[in-house]
């Protein structure tokens, strides 16, 4: 369905009558041949959302003139809105510690095109994962933090990160809580993986509480970072039974599998501008 | 988000340009608000469906009069559609041989209005089921079904099945094959659970084909009927995990729980409109 | 593989060698045919585990003087045991508020046999469900309860339930929290639905903390009752996935089908005495 | 649980009684301490299934007589059975076509240990993943094969398999039928990942299958290749839901997810020697 050379508008805005009618006789009016369309009415707070996609091919707006003739329609409903194209990819920084099951599944999914990304850099505060930005010929900074050095560390961090013109940073188990400046630099654009399902086993150590608990399931979340730590709003979270003869260690081996799958999910719907946020939750249109 | 007093359009038609700005500008044009609006284009076969559905509080055409009003754009686009309205809730007969587990899930269901139906009446081939009938003061038929007798009893059942108006037959474990000429009195309009996930274990005795086999995995199938047996447009299909240890006695109540599981959800779907037949697949929007 | 007349011996005890080879001597020394074993180890106590169950038929010691016989084994290995027998049918208590969905579920199940027990009574603060009762031919014992009579309705409860005589009370969406003094009387023989995946959302209203988190993914627990609030073993858990299209009122329905499930799969695994509880845990052979 | 240094014992009987005795006895007599046992009754053909575990540290037997002193009882109880020891490392052999998912998810575990086997060669029917093979240091061997060659590369193969010692022939999306002569020389020792919930789909192209039948769950089932295709005993087997909105290219990627989880889970159940194959079928002690 995803086809090349198209216009995708995300946004939401207090819901009224003639917004639909409003925004598809705006595409139909220039020609414009609707692939995908999905809405949605937060009824608690009458909150209209929609993600419209149409292709690009015989649109009678040239791409670079769009928002400016799409901003009278956004005005007048007050919308909180972005237009993106299908063609661009989205450029995106993977931070990881040590634990390389997660940065795996994203190469792998970035090299066979599951998710369209540009990888442009790894950071890291450990030499460990270097071989394997080095055999997909990713540069590799590595920085080491240390409670001295944190704030020093993070303000180079932004700094590469400006320089490559990073969209996206994506913790995959990075096991480093970043300071406040830096996520207010990447507002829902920072995705982080936590490994249990939140708001269960908060903070450290998820998998030896769940043990100590003794659940019979485990899971994992993925969701943006904002102040309050674990408490971003949740764009995926999946589980995998477990039992009293789980160990912790297996219970940690399990819990990869479902890390990895959770994670992958969530940047693949980021970078597709699947994801809305809207009040510490998200609006999936997946 | 459900709402009393809603109109709901339900579509398919060629897909071209145009179609969403026309049925949403219809809509607004006579000051109707859509409360919930999903659409699916087939790639392969250049379809368009649609389901859009708006309050009639307010809306400028009296209910009696929009189809006709609709018409013409129905003609314009040559939609396959139709128009329900929320208020009207859909009748729904059972049928069933002796197994309960199918009813009770479904009339628990029906009583807490978590399924908005009426159920003017049980229709079985046995006797066993009468007293839950009774508890809940359902009319009960009973039709004992043998090859000499089944043309005459299936002429019966649809006798009575036309006097009480029936919308959907909902076979909950029914343990005949229906002719072609009572299914073609109902297309798509009958909901049949097969205690198999299929295309695996067509026909008899599913959990013993499936048990023979080794499978760790059973499931269930609720499909519309049609004329080639347990090949009916498949609506909802949910799995449980088995393992050696399950005999086929374990194997059977392990299904159980999942057949009625997914005949519930079949029929919830239904009777909310939000099923589309296309081509022996189904558009399911939920 | 469950047939009548065996005997089950459920046990833990200090790890140690020879625990199995003394157990399995003993049952063979008598011609026991043993149909099931099951054991577990955990390494971090050093606990031993086992549940192991043999025919009665052809054993040559009288089941009533198995105990007797075997407390030398388990005084040698310093054993936490008990021996039930299959044919020992539980008595169960069902407690229940307005709900209806777990009483029906338990009910159906135990009519079909599927679980085995007797339900000779059930509890309620409220009228609501004496029909239910009724339909079953289950005395229904109703008791309004307000903080001022709290005291005295439980020590009335207990007493219908040692006149009962009751193994063990289910909590089938009973919305009362029940004294020290009650849990005491049963200890981890009181199991209760608690309606989120614990340990996320402990207390009152989990959907709708759930709801406001914006999870992706809501729960059910069942656990035995301790007098630490909704902290106490847990038997099974299982989960559902929602989205944003899901109200408050859609968590809700889709929670209620866990629920059931959950519930009457800790219910049974219960009954078949497959529970055994150590450190606030269970080690569940199922 | 899992510690270095046990002896496994996979063992499968006609039923009687005194075999547990028998077997637990002996390895108490000898001071052996068990660490994990699981056994199963198949009831239908009264058959006796264990596995059973101990620490070789203290065990009076030196391993290389372990197999002769068991040979007693074995003969006694007409066992069929293998003795291994945790601490021999299974060698396996990947062979590959084109896709590389399942491939990297083995080698990752295996690199993690989580997985504990040597890979000693890739064979594959195409240059594609050579590079993979060179990243990790494991010999490469291409074999193309045509209708016309492939009696005499299948020769070839073996040949190499043999001088690898391998233990285990892993086909990790492999796209060729082997023959009943390389079929018979790893009789239960060759993992297939076949792309679809067995037995539905059998054959080429499960996805298109799948996609045009309009199934809404779909699978992957990892089994023991044996001479009829696609039908050898199933150890493990997943699923994941798909709707209209899939298309096949959508469904392809998905059940790459649940193959590769799949198949490595079938290969590390194999190498921990907890499969036994029975009629066709599995008891796998997890």
């Amino acid at each position: 369905m995803r086809m090349s050379g198209t216009a995708i508008l995300l946004l939401s805005c207090p819901d009224q009558k003639g917004i639909v009618a409003e925004i598809a006789s705006f595409i139909y009016q220039y020609d414009g041949n609707i692939v995908h369309s999905d809405q949605h009415t937060d009824v608690e707070t009458n909150t209209f959302f929609m993600r419209i996609e149409w292709e690009l091919e015989g649109f009678r707006i040239p791409r670079e003139k769009i928002a400016q003739a799409f901003s009278f329609i956004a005005d007048k409903f007050s919308m909180d809105w972005r237009l993106v194209f299908s063609d661009e990819v989205p450029r995106v920084a993977i931070m990881v510690s040590k634990f390389d099951h997660c940065l795996y599944d994203l190469l792998l999914k970035w090299q066979s095109k599951e998710i369209k990304m540009e990888i442009p850099l790894i950071i890291s505060n450990h030499e460990d994962l270097r071989p394997v930005a080095d055999y997909y010929h990713i540069p590799y900074y590595c920085f080491p933090v240390t409670p001295e050095t944190k704030t020093e560390v993070e303000r180079e961090e932004l700094k590469i990160l400006r320089e490559y013109t990073i969209d996206t940073v994506v913790l995959a188990r990075y096991m480093q809580v970043l300071s406040t400046d830096f996520i207010r630099e990447y507002p829902n654009r920072i995705i982080n993986i936590h490994h249990s399902f939140l708001p269960a086993f908060v903070g450290a150590k998820p998998y030896h509480q769940a043990y100590a608990r003794g659940v019979k399931i485990i899971g994992a979340t993925s969701h943006y970072v904002t102040e309050e730590l674990d408490n971003g709003p949740i764009i995926v979270q999946d589980v995998i039974a477990v039992s009293h003869r789980d160990s912790i260690h297996d219970m940690i081996n399990k819990g990869k599998e479902v890390e990895k799958r959770v994670l992958s999910r969530a940047v693949k719907l980021h970078t597709e501008n699947k994801v809305l946020v809207f009040h510490n939750k998200t609006v999936v249109f997946d």
